[in-house]
């Protein structure tokens, strides 16, 4: 049996080498976390839930590497720098290898984008990770999802669907599919974001589905689109554009700002409308995710 | 049938008129909030989950309250001011007046405390609410757990037990009884931090048991302490100092600056060793909550 204590030592020096560079001057142990920043703070939280988020029995590797990718993925879509994030994890287990997998996930990502975690809460109950995200400007702009201005062009960066396929194939044990892991291990654009911060108009994450989200990004600019479904480049088919999971940046921006780099897949326009075109025949609906 | 975003409209304005006064740029509806402040930034996250932070079938608009209330006392044992807050709410229900409850509860302690929510994350699975805090100091100080000095003494702010009290009349269906409110509605310490943030040397919040937190606030510290079981008024019996849920403060303070506001229950001692003195025969062994 292991107390939670003991548990929460597992995750006491994840990312520490960071804590200087990023303003931590306090890191976990304390009833806070203490950080510092000149700059503006973004944060926001996701939370992913056993059987929603991630499937039954994953490899808590995966679930804790999985949740803090998808929370550092807001922080993409607004064009910033991950600084921080903190851990809400509750679990039904104090199974002490499960929590050692999940400390492994968790310093994973904390390498890879350079951040430390500040604090955290563990506690008992259904299998549920809370994960807090922190960051700042990486010059001056921060990217919001009601900037669009009609004629930017709207656009993505990869192909549509990637994540889904990989959800598809970990269900179906394809256990060799190249897609799972677009799935298990979605990458937050957080350079896509720094390389667009200066350029675009608007850009939201594609979590739950490009159109849908995109849909999100036209309405809070208060604007409509033309979406160009034959040029959408999709993994599967065209459905593709309305399951999530992809965690890619769609974004607008200035016809005279666009470059070779992205993929154009429509224009933004006064009209409130979201006109879907396509001379293919293609039919599709927008209907994304729903977290209920 | 509500949909997600349907419910996230119930809680878009909750503390809006703070916004401005409290730094925030962008509100929620975006990928992140984001806010500014010259200070440091203290944060802290707390899960409260059904069955073991709030009992089944407890009103929503009390869920609401104390879980928000028990995140704020974690600023509240810093010393600071809470600026902001951020939810993350899976439930089971999309019931819409459950949810119009547990914003009208959002909204009660977002008015008294003063702080905008400027974000969150709503999520299907069972209930778990997870709430973010920001804050900064009032002046310039923080109060950590670490700072206890030998000689300090050791104070709290009110008598022990109250909120487990509250919990044990609760669950025994004393409708009356005045000491529910302590469970359902603890009040974060905010005055009190503020007060003694320029006088104490050490501070940690009392939510899992006076001897507990005291304890670890001494380890933190490298210290140990004195602790006159006779002097610290509890309102059941001595058990009450192993009880949580109380949320005052627990704080240590140089002996010339204390004053008849503090109840004064021990001190702080250079060796390691926590003596528990008693002349009345009381018999107790420090044993918090367990959050396992």
């Amino acid at each position: 049996m292991n107390s939670e204590f003991e548990l929460i030592d597992l995750f006491n020096q994840i990312g520490s080498k960071y804590y200087k560079e990023n303003g931590v001057i306090i890191p976990p142990g304390d009833d806070c976390a203490v950080f510092k920043s000149k700059k503006k703070i973004v944060t926001s939280v996701d939370a992913s839930v056993e059987g929603i988020h991630f499937l039954k029995n994953t490899n808590p590797q995966d679930i804790a590497y999985r949740s803090i990718a998808v929370a550092i993925s807001d922080i993409a879509a607004m064009g910033c720098k991950p600084l921080a994030f903190s851990l809400s994890v509750t679990s039904p287990s104090q199974n002490r290898a499960w929590f050692e997998d999940f400390a492994l996930g968790t310093n994973e990502i904390a390498n890879q984008f350079e951040i430390p975690l500040i604090g955290g809460d563990l506690t008992r109950g259904p299998l549920n990770i809370g994960v807090i995200v922190y960051g700042s400007p990486f010059n001056k702009n921060i990217l919001r999802r009601d900037g669009a201005k009609p004629g930017d062009f709207i656009c993505i960066s990869t192909e549509v669907g990637k994540g889904a396929k990989g959800l598809k194939d970990l269900k179906n044990k394809i256990s060799d599919s190249p897609f799972i892991k677009y799935y298990l291990r979605p990458t937050p654009k957080i350079e896509l974001g720094k390389k667009i911060s200066e350029l675009a108009n608007a850009c939201i994450d594609t979590s739950d589905g490009l159109l849908v989200d995109m849909q999100k990004m036209l309405k809070a600019s208060n604007c409509g689109g033309k979406i160009y479904l034959d040029k959408i480049p999709v993994i599967s088919n065209i459905e593709d554009l309305n399951l999530g999971d992809d965690y890619d940046l769609c974004f607008t921006i200035p016809k005279d700002k666009f470059t070779d780099d992205f993929i154009k897949i429509g224009e933004v326009s006064k009209s409130k409308e979201i006109k879907l075109i396509s001379n293919k025949g293609y039919d599709v609906k927008i209907a994304g995710y729903e977290h209920f």
